[in-house]
């Protein structure tokens, strides 16, 4: 991983040794005395900031190519088109965070490239079998998966924050699944009883997805800096783990179903 | 079809009865006397042109779909990135018909479903074995769609005739097959025979698809204004497929295969 952000990001300053620096003074700010520690942490922040941007675009890059199957398969046309068109927006969301991350400095598809398979285990444990399980997996999983990434988003510099916190400000996709599962779940309390379990099964899966994703070296120390629930350092899983369940109870409670 | 496409734009002329009265006035023109005469062949016109642009728009709607799958199979990530591009710029493409389809009072999304499974016999008996067969595909399938669209089109009135030509003028697909194409056939010569042998079958089926949708009445009428090749109407499919295959050798001259 190390080895990796250090290619993401080829800067002068960007060496191993840097890395190794900084990598010893974990914590918030990491504030050294003189010019080479200060260069040696603005390199791994740099770093770090390609690995967390190459996460975002990673997953705006596999929403694509769920919602295009997704639009594919919907039962009409007019869900066809609507999720067809939130397929394309996925792609201008991900081309934004890959020219980011090229103005800092990084190779935006070695970076994208490092979260090629994120998903892969998320999507071999959870088949859906009904096209609600599917609206649902995408409503849940998309869900999970940007809170994941606003929080952490808190800890980049402040034009990728914006940046981050703008592109995930998008809830069509979120309200086209609450508006065709609440009305499945309003007519059917045996379809909703089922999607409530499909529910806690995808919100499981996910959260092991995105804990995974945090104790990533360059994910966990922006995550750091991203003061979650101002809590201290050393507690930011629990924090993480906390702050995306409360959100995904939220979520389930739109759809009227006990997460 | 003829009910179908009265039904895709619902005018108050565009009755049963102009439209059978416009069906037996076949050929250019059809210049009558008479006010009913005149609205009948315009009510049909413009059921005509939306049956012609639903056809469009079909054709974009299913090419992102095929596109966003050439994403996800890609054998490199910048390929999947360009793919994904293409797929969204399908849907603007599609939008903008389906806009100039409201525009002339008929129902977008009735006239998108007519067309719905224009692609399916020929996905059936084309199915690539690799991706460079699957490249070639979508380089030949489009491009004789394409081509076909572009011809129909002369025969729709201005706004839409320029927003079809506007349209179809991307052709930052074709350049990445060709380029991909002609790098692979470049260093093998059997599977550069391969490729145009499968070519050879691709157009085959692709010019089966559209001479069977030339010969729909309204598509027919559409075609019959357009003045392909300056030939009388009753030749008119004749000089589409000569036409279709002309533009057909010329694209797989680019990458150096005989037709």
């Amino acid at each position: 991983m190390t080895s990796d952000a250090g290619n993401a990001a080829p800067e002068p300053s960007d060496t191993p040794s840097a890395e190794r620096a900084s990598n010893g003074a974990a914590g918030k700010g990491a504030d050294r005395p003189g010019d080479a520690g200060v260069d040696a942490a603005e390199a791994v922040g740099t770093a770090d900031a390609v690995e967390v941007l190459g996460l975002v675009a990673a997953l705006e890059h596999q929403a694509f190519a769920r919602l295009a199957g997704d639009s594919a398969q919907a039962p009409g046309l007019e869900q066809a088109l609507a999720l067809s068109r939130f397929a394309a927006r996925c792609t201008e969301r991900r081309d934004r965070v890959l020219a980011r991350i090229a103005e800092l400095g990084g190779d935006p598809v070695a970076a994208l490239a490092r979260f090629g398979t994120v998903l892969d285990d998320f999507d071999a444990r959870t088949t859906p079998s009904s096209w609600s399980e599917r609206l649902l997996k995408a409503y849940v999983g998309y869900g999970v998966a940007d809170d994941f990434c606003r929080l952490v988003a808190r800890g980049l510099d402040a034009q990728s924050r914006v940046l981050v916190a703008e592109l995930l400000d998008d809830a069509s996709h979120a309200e086209l699944a609450v508006r065709e599962l609440d009305a499945v779940c309003a007519q059917d309390s045996v379809v909703s009883a089922r999607l409530a379990l499909w529910g806690r099964r995808l919100v499981g899966e996910a959260l092991g997805v995105v804990l995974r994703l945090a104790q990533r070296p360059g994910v966990a120390r922006v995550l750091d800096r991203a003061d979650v629930g101002s809590a201290p350092a050393q507690e930011t899983p629990a924090t993480v783990f906390n702050e995306l369940t409360a959100q995904h109870t939220r979520r389930m409670s739109r759809l009227r179903l006990t997460a």
